[in-house]
């Protein structure tokens, strides 16, 4: 037995990749690096039978993912023995027309990610998490800011769920015809698609005088999304979570 | 009583926006925009108690969605009454930098659907939805493709779902600060963030002669992925499905 931490996340059959299972991967650097180029997920959790899909805005440290409740989230209601939710994280990288219909595809990278979301009440962990998300995708902007006040820091909840099984899908492949269909006079294309950044635009109430924080410089016309959230969450350090 | 088709969506304890309710839209126009504007959706569902989220390709008819499934999907293994499921498309137009942690957002689009889904056994519905499929994205396309085996109609399921509740949740303000803050030496920012296409990539296997169809013209270099789907959604016209 090694004390090495694990590299992967358990497979079992809440994560197993069943439907083309060539796509999938557990490792923690590919689940991840998924995870962290993205800004947004989608979390699913079940209340009185009824499933509810919810995007949200989210940041991990660790095997530990976050993200914001409310004190009117649906989710959190009743979560003293932590709810059993899936976090799912979507990227789309091109569409690829074949020449059949049954090989049309897209090219993307997803993860999904199960655990038990929980509130944070540690004040501690709370007080940190509020200031990582916002420094996890403006990296040091946090103590730029106006300090937050009891009542806005009461007004949000944050919530934690560490990630008890992961999988990632990934698909690259462009182009997958069957051999005998490319002798077929049929147009076939990958058409990338990229989500980027548009130029940032000052809010026009600026006190004059005050500059652009060299923190978001990573942000700028042009560049793709997960570029710049991939940096700004490398440039924080990796944060574990003791548990 | 009027005969005229309801153009909304009913709003009752499942689909009522609760958090930040201002934000909250039941109109026909409103979701099916944010709807027709998206190629990926996410859906929840739950097996044995467990949520899941997972990511698909997904299209609009009237007032029916329909995705794939495959016979080793998780969600479709239990579903002869009709699966309860929850479809989430979500578009994000900017990240919002405020003067306090508190008043950072971002711009978004999104929509919430319920539904329960079925397998569509019906062959009519199922080989028009084959072929919607690729219309929906593609116009014209289906005609031009390798006809579908019989197999590949076999391996291939598809679900629908009719829309019952849903709801949008739009913020398009920018910057929202305290008023008093404006007054702070703090930068604020909007970054546009948007998805677009690449140049199309022809398959390096191309029968030479083979020409571009027009059909695809809508997919080119630097447009906007929403406005491409948009377009191609238009141009199927509105095929009601009859219930």
């Amino acid at each position: 037995m090694s004390d090495a931490p694990p590299t992967d996340y358990p497979v079992n059959a809440v994560n197993r990749v069943k439907r083309l299972h060539e796509r999938g991967a557990y490792d923690h650097a590919t689940v991840h690096a998924i995870l962290d180029a993205a800004a947004l997920c989608h979390v699913a959790y079940v209340v009185d039978g009824q499933p509810y899909c919810t995007p949200t805005l989210f940041w991990r440290e660790g095997e530990r993912l976050y993200w914001h409740g409310s004190s009117a989230s649906r989710m959190l209601r009743n979560q003293s023995e932590g709810e059993p939710v899936c976090v799912a994280v979507s990227h789309l990288d091109s569409l690829v027309l074949a020449r059949s219909g049954f090989n049309h595809s897209v090219d993307y990278r997803s993860v999904m990610a199960f655990g038990h979301a929980r509130i944070v009440d540690d004040a501690d962990e709370k007080a940190r998490a509020l200031a990582a998300m916002i420094d996890r995708f403006y990296p040091g902007r946090w103590a730029s800011l106006r300090p937050a006040t009891e009542q806005e820091i009461k007004a949000t909840r944050v919530v934690g769920m560490t990630i008890e099984e992961a999988s990632a899908k990934v698909r690259a492949k462009g182009i997958g015809d069957d051999e005998e269909d490319y002798a077929l006079p049929i147009w076939a294309e990958r058409i990338p698609v990229r989500t980027v950044l548009g130029a940032p635009e000052p809010c026009s109430r600026l006190v004059p005088g005050v500059a652009r924080p060299e923190g978001l410089a990573g942000y700028r016309d042009g560049r793709a999304l997960e570029a710049a959230l991939t940096e700004a969450h490398a440039a924080q350090g990796v944060l574990r979570v003791e548990r």
